[in-house]
């Protein structure tokens, strides 16, 4: 049967980048040798690494007055490694609290400086991105969650400052087209639409670095990655081979801006069948903050909670329950997911209204 | 044409083993969904997970008394991560310099208590493992480099103290049976022996853990870890699961006795026609401390250099050139070496003498 992957992450992948994963398993540019077993230091592999690189720059048009690094550890890595390498002790960073990951952005940048939340919508549970909210100039950045994988909000603004913004945008990024020059640093786990577990891209601009004063280990250090072209260890070479594959894939669909349109198709789809089905509602109270990558909702009743889920199952839906601090489903609809993989499930939902409704 | 991989790392893995983490790229136990693109919370990776670490305790034969990690960042990280979790700023810890690796390790641990380094090799370029050294009994702990994969060295012998030894074991690790009880904290990054790179296996006695004073970012402390089973961030799923199935080849081989005398006789038989032969030597000093997973050598001259170099080549021989910083070859001979693979070096050895001595 054919499976349609909603996971929220790691998550579904192009087929055509799988087959290719598959064979670089077994023999990697005719090698006669697996991706899995040659040196970091191959041609073949600085080949690979160089056109990851390449890639990230042409997707998000990026000047060379930013780095690229491929790293490993997460982004919950980054959650500490941002703020060692930007903040000094006295000075101050600003969070908005839009979900479970910016709360543990936040907390794991105190122990570097002075932390300010300049928003939050913990109390509702994060049903919504707020508002209202000001940068103070002094803030030596923002920090933003660009995408609450857990919650099913979006950024679909940025804010109007001159304050650099570092935003965590594993859930998104590669999704849509981006104002770059507005963010200071970009992180992202590869394992939503970039490709597998295992690398989380960052992205710095160069003239925010070198200038904290604490002594930093020094694999925490950018300067470190990005002097050594991200092999000052030996980097994780499968994540970035299969996330270059990946890049190259967004490439051939068009770039962002046609990812992007085909994503909001996607996100049309499945919102207009949301609002006009009875037996379900989103868990996003402004629906100007939903997300396009992990629309999240309710059965209004137990009942219809068990058969949609079985209906689900019945159709190959996979992975499409909501994360344990909401409930309900979550249908985390990235890049690889296609339109039709979204039919089918808007498909199961009118059906079920139709028998139960 | 058949190739013999004798790369440093990421290195030679069993052809098996590359077989099934190719039909996993596809299809994971039939599934009809890639390893790379389900949930590390899925069922099915947490069974793997699982297996992984009921793995590495039974090729150790390790009691409860230690806790298993697969963590991401490379041995790199451990060099900081390791005396950040167990070493105060006022107690001491003692290193021995048997290589590079030895001597990046010792260098970030400066930074979180006293490092005592009670033996070196680095004026003699690392040709020998130092003896004649002892461990005072106030050092919180003693580091090692088990194997040193630069210099072709290796300890053959553990020393004699109560102090737990902290060993960073990346290139040996499974390559022998080990006196775990002597060891306090083992880690090794996988590319070597234990899969592909991307994920780093830590293994740590847990009444050593919880007893320094300093603050400490989640990702980098060793309980998160510990209590969230590896699984408080997504981990490297596609490194874990190929260090899995070679875990299992492993056991399947025997077990690490069978492996320790299978990689005993790869190494009597190289390192008998090295001494045999009038056109290399090896650039060890002391026979007894020569590494029985790189074993290193020069060509008298340049001449046999490249027609070594180009022998090699034409028999299949590849990543057979050694590390920048001696030159000369490194023949590294990991567990998925078979013993024909070091025959057919042999050979060339052997026949480039009968031509040029």
């Amino acid at each position: 049967m054919k499976k349609h992957n909603f996971s929220a992450g790691p998550a579904i992948l192009p087929a055509s980048v799988l087959e290719e994963a598959a064979r670089g398993v077994l023999n990697i540019n005719d090698s006669g040798l697996s991706i899995l077993e040659i040196s970091h230091r191959s041609k073949d592999f600085i080949a690979i690494a160089a056109q990851a690189e390449q890639l990230v720059r042409e997707l998000l048009n990026l000047s060379d007055d930013y780095a690229v690094m491929f790293l490993s550890g997460g982004a919950s890595t980054q959650f500490f490694m941002a703020p060692m390498n930007l903040l000094n002790e006295d000075e101050t960073a600003c969070y908005v609290n839009t979900g479970s990951w910016a709360d543990k952005a936040a907390k794991e940048a105190k122990n570097f400086g002075k932390i300010e939340t300049l928003a939050s919508s913990k109390e509702q549970n994060y049903t919504f991105i707020p508002r209202g909210w000001e940068v103070p100039a002094y803030a030596k950045y923002l920090h933003l969650t660009s995408n609450n994988t857990i919650y099913g909000t979006q950024f679909h603004w940025w804010p109007d400052t001159e304050v650099p913004i570092v935003c965590d945008m594993s859930s998104d990024m590669f999704s849509r087209t981006i104002p770059v020059e507005k963010f200071g640093l970009i992180y992202a786990g590869a394992q939503k639409n970039m490709g597998p577990a295992g690398t989380t891209l960052v992205i710095v601009r160069k003239d925010l670095l070198g200038k904290v004063k604490r002594t930093l280990p020094s694999m925490l250090n950018y300067t470190t990655h990005i002097d050594n072209d991200s092999m000052y260890n030996t980097p994780p070479v499968y994540a970035i081979y299969v996330s270059m594959l990946t890049m190259k894939w967004i490439k051939e669909q068009g770039g962002l801006t046609a990812i992007e349109a085909h994503n909001q198709a996607k996100g049309d789809l499945f919102y207009h069948e949301l609002d006009a089905n009875p037996l379900f509602h989103g868990t996003v109270t402004v629906k100007e903050d939903r997300s396009l990558m992990n629309p999240t909702f309710l059965a209004i009743n137990e009942e219809v909670d068990k058969a949609f889920d079985a209906a689900a199952k019945a159709a190959g839906i996979d992975g499409i329950r909501g994360h344990r601090s909401v409930g309900g489903f979550r249908a985390s609809m990235y890049n690889a997911m296609p339109l039709e993989g979204v039919q089918v499930l808007v498909d199961v939902m009118k059906d079920i209204a139709q028998k139960m409704g």
